[in-house]
């Protein structure tokens, strides 16, 4: 995939996606992907995470590396006020990462990516978008039951019956069975600025390397080869 | 139904239910058809729309007839911020009412109604409640496309797929297939406070008695024989 490539393919295409930028590395790597064929429209949720104002900056970091002018950041600050999760409930410790762990991680924020897509679908009957592109990734994410195929599959259906007959809506995951080090390489290929992304679940200046988040980015860097640009606060003790 | 039945179902179960309360009058017959066998939980949504704050207090003035003390009020002002509906946009115009009119009515908000049950199962989850409620009304709702039981039944789909595998939580739409004068005589029989209950799309202080909302309730009430107890501002011409 070459820039010329990108840019013809803009060119001829120019319908709508919108994509899901949390911020993170998964979101970025979905963005750069999507952007080969869609103009890019980037929703951003605030949920009452620990670090919404980071992952605000890196939203719109990533927004202005691809000159995206269609941008809509939703506060959903009722999930924190449903609680539940260690992500938005005080009264809920974070984790430190278990990658034997099998069962759901603290981190769960009760049927989040269902709050999330119900609000991209509204965004994109308006903006009449014709792709939601979100970087879920199924094998590799804490088991979330919200982010597996055949949960997005589910909810095309509800899309499907639940919009304007003339509505023709479809949730793209383009990398929901790539691992996180198969992902960094893809997003190497098409020069996706990892630098701009942000993962910590904890920290805000420095991430922490050792929330869930940290340690599989820093998991997935490592088997890729590829140096990630972001700096920790401490490493796992995998790198050396 | 008599009262005392009604205590001895409220003795014996004790499962929760959470009820989508808008403060409308399918709603409040939806939560006394509830009332019969579930510990209420009472969600209200503010989603920008014109009349907002009548229908909050509708919605805790039913709360108050019914002992509710789980009461969630969620805002979802980024359905107006997206906008797209007369509901909430003041853009678009509130039609009047044309009952022949089978296209979707411009008081649509694009898939309202995921958003609205995404919350309620999130919700849900954490008060570990087993059903959610909601008076979606499918032949005489105006053509919205998320108020038909497919859509309901695919969401539920959609549920079992996003959420903890011991979760067990299902959507109920008792009066999804009534006319609105057979939900005015359950609400009658079940000693509903219609008084308490509030459907204008236009006004707060007196009805207007000519929004698609107001006419479809007073056409239901006049072909239930019932009188309507709120009062209107203006009355359409079936009503002598």
């Amino acid at each position: 995939m070459t820039l010329i490539e990108n840019n013809n393919l803009h060119l001829s295409g120019n319908k709508t996606g919108v994509i899901l930028v949390s911020g993170g590395m998964d979101s970025l790597v979905t963005a750069a992907i999507a952007a080969k064929q869609y103009k890019l429209a980037f929703l951003h949720i605030n949920y009452g995470q620990r670090t919404q104002n980071r992952e605000m900056k890196a939203f719109n970091d990533i927004a202005d590396h691809y000159k995206v002018s269609e941008r809509l950041t939703v506060d959903v600050d009722y999930l924190s006020k449903i609680g539940g999760s260690s992500l938005t409930d005080k009264s809920v410790k974070v984790t430190k990462a278990d990658l034997e762990f099998n069962g759901i991680p603290t981190s769960y924020v009760p049927f989040r990516n269902a709050n999330i897509l119900a609000i991209a679908v509204s965004w994109s009957e308006v903006l009449k978008a014709e792709k939601i592109f979100i970087g879920a990734v199924e094998e590799d994410s804490s088991g979330y039951p919200d982010c597996r195929e055949v949960f997005y599959n589910a909810f095309n259906k509800i899309i499907e019956l639940g919009t304007k007959p003339e509505t023709n809506i479809m949730i793209e995951t383009p990398i929901i069975h790539k691992k996180k080090s198969e992902i960094i390489k893809i997003g190497a290929e098409l020069n996706a600025p990892f630098e701009l992304s942000w993962s910590c679940y904890q920290n805000e200046e420095i991430a922490c390397g050792e929330c869930d988040s940290c340690v599989l980015r820093l998991k997935g860097f490592n088997e890729s080869g590829i140096k990630d640009p972001i700096k920790y606060y401490t490493y796992p003790e995998f790198i050396q």
